[in-house]
């Protein structure tokens, strides 16, 4: 017997973005079925191929009414941990206040590293998990989390409990990311070489004996950490057992996604200015890209991702949030999926797959979540929409009928 | 005694706009208290200035916990009633398919029409329903309807017994618009002037008839109808004692901002290419310009409406979802806050006070809704943030906590 079995419904199987044929095709299966046991899809198919009467073959049968079923969302870039308001911020800058003036005055990312590291573990626990809650209730199954506003190994161990907590108290699943390299802690200004060895020589080893992160990042950016940083830290992660990703070519093209791609890497995130050797280099390796759309739309950048360089080489396009205080404060999956069609003109069914399967395989997990497929995590979105499409099509008119995490509907 | 009374609450009585400081300030109420007797706001102010305790003075009392609580919002131009699916046509539009070239398949704005005539008025309104309650949800109290997609006195006459019914289904205040002039009828092709007639001679008294419209709109465009046409229009309304809106100087200036200035309409409605000339009337006349952000977005349109002459000359700036499956798949106040913001560079005040006070004063109700204060309905809406600004600085990451219509919650 399987635990639940799910009838009268159409599955979006898979979509564009991995070897299926791009364009606006979704993989999809009308009038299915699906089954899952100990967590697990057991069965996909045609309804009318179901081997016995529904009622006959699982202990609870769910008739959901010709709605869509999806992968659960994966969202494979967040800072979710963090303290603070910027709010106010975000209403100057829009009048003109630089960046470089909020800065002088205590805002900015220190004002959030400030407001981090003075937060109790149980204040900034509280804190993200309304903002996790919001990402489950938008469909969010799994979801990625950086460490990089304590920039203290105290305060970045604390991030990294935070994130681990919010995966034991929510249904939700949580790869953590170590990100001391997110920006140069006060205390080492003038010092920045001096900060990379205290992340290699001792963040990192303490977050790796604590077994803390699933991998590591770092911001690569003329105003952050230069290429032969992170690759120091990238040989230390290595060193450790831990993949790495990469902030990458946000701002300017300093060879980031290459780098990210010869250390084969997850991914390279941002990339709007990755050239096309890079782009080469990340189809060689593996390396997903994943653009931010909301970064993009908050800060009104101009310089497009190469989408037409990561369609040519065959380098897979992953989706994200990006949430953060400063430069996207976006909670919304469905959201994003719509901005990078609009802005970026990915298809819907590029999108579809950049927020599940593709997120999945920026996470290392394409093994086990992000398609509905047997074997495969039941981690699943049921949505009262006419076809997948319309995720992507509405800003703030599509939301979860129901979400079902290791097969459990919430 | 008093109905209910909220205490423990933070209350965002009004907002840049209107007289109030422009800029970042909202006015508010810290450590305030609001009751509602009848429907109605009869106190607000702060709570150590309740005139007793609050249980000896309200039959209801709730404690907010420090939550903010706004005026309900107010969603003044929508084009919700509509049958069809165009989530398939917005992704061909990604790739570069012409609107011409959807128009010929079939596509476009005729493909909603024959859709919505289709449509049973029991149809209609099960789907029209359904975006009305994510308006709900998102917080809307107040909601403008157009026609428009019916063409036809028995499909537009459909539509607004639809919009009307919608208001008596959900706690919503729904203020319907007739807008036989949306786009000609295919029956009247190449007898443009003819369908004006129909319009002002038999549709229009028909809907006067019926009392099933609250204002006249007409959309003032090269593509569409001319601006001697419009006013033949407003001509016919003002014989029904009903009041005028307009499509005005979306895509190019046709003096429609002006036009419907020199005929008192409660509003222009898009404005993006209005001049200095037709602010300064819309000034005089006290015509509210609304802001579509949404549309703007989803189009990828670059002249942005002309913010600093209004601001220059006082015209009241509200916001509006567009909500229409075209142009506009929007149905999230917040999330057009934000664009207001992010890409008109609104203030976060002003982009409350356009979704708020200044779109009642749109629907001619801004004696009755929109603001916190006494002799006001009792439409509210309770949010889990530190500060007004938050609701525009999120997308996806606020939604009402609780919603008062009439002074009952959800
Ligand atoms: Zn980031
Ligand atoms: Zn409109």
């Amino acid at each position: 017997m399987w635990d639940r079995l799910w009838i009268d419904v159409h599955l979006a199987t898979d979509a564009s973005g991995t070897g299926q044929p791009r364009g606006d095709t979704f993989g999809e299966i009308r009038n299915a079925a699906i089954a899952a046991k100990n967590g697990l899809i057991v069965w996909t198919g045609k309804q009318a191929d179901l081997p016995d009467a529904p009622h006959k073959l699982a202990h609870e049968v769910i008739s959901c009414g010709g709605q869509w079923l999806t992968a659960g969302l994966v969202d494979p870039h967040t800072h979710l941990v963090f303290a603070g308001d910027r709010s106010a911020e975000f209403a100057e800058r829009l009048q003109g206040v630089s960046y470089a003036e909020i800065a002088q005055r205590g805002g900015g990312i220190l004002s959030t590293v400030r407001a981090t590291r003075e937060a109790s573990e149980e204040e900034l626990l509280e804190i993200t998990l309304k903002r996790a809650r919001r990402l489950v209730e938008n469909g969010v199954t799994t979801v990625e989390i950086k460490s990089g506003y304590g920039l203290t190994l105290h305060d970045e161990l604390k991030q990294l409990r935070v994130a681990r907590a919010v995966g034991h108290a929510l249904p939700l699943r949580v790869h953590t990311t170590f990100l001391g390299a997110h920006a140069l802690a006060p205390e080492y200004r003038g010092k920045q070489s001096e900060y990379v060895r205290h992340i290699c020589e001792e963040m990192l080893p303490a977050v790796a004996e604590a077994n803390l992160a699933d991998s590591v990042d770092a911001f690569c950016e003329g105003i952050a950490f230069q290429p032969a940083e992170v690759e120091r830290i990238f040989d230390a992660a290595n060193r450790y057992g831990l993949p790495v990703r990469l902030h990458a070519d946000q701002m300017s093209d300093l060879g980031g996604s290459l780098l990210a791609a010869n250390w084969n890497a997850l991914s390279a995130d941002h990339v709007e200015y990755a050239n096309e050797q890079s782009v080469r280099a990340m189809a060689a390796a593996g390396t997903v890209a994943i653009l931010l759309p909301g970064a993009f739309y908050f800060v009104r950048e101009e310089k497009l991702p190469p989408i037409a360089l990561f369609r040519k080489h065959g380098v897979s396009m992953g989706l994200a949030t990006d949430c953060n205080p400063g430069t996207s404060p976006v909670l919304s999956p469905t959201a994003v999926m719509n901005m990078a069609c609009t802005l970026f003109r990915l298809t819907p069914g590029e999108a579809l797959a950049g927020h599940t399967h593709i997120a999945a395989k920026a996470l290392g997990l394409e093994k086990t979540i992000g398609r509905l497929e047997v074997g495969m995590a039941a981690d699943m979105v049921l949505w009262d929409i006419e076809g997948p499409h319309e995720l992507s099509y509405w800003i703030g008119g599509v939301k979860p009928s129901s979400r079902i995490f290791g097969g459990n509907p919430d």
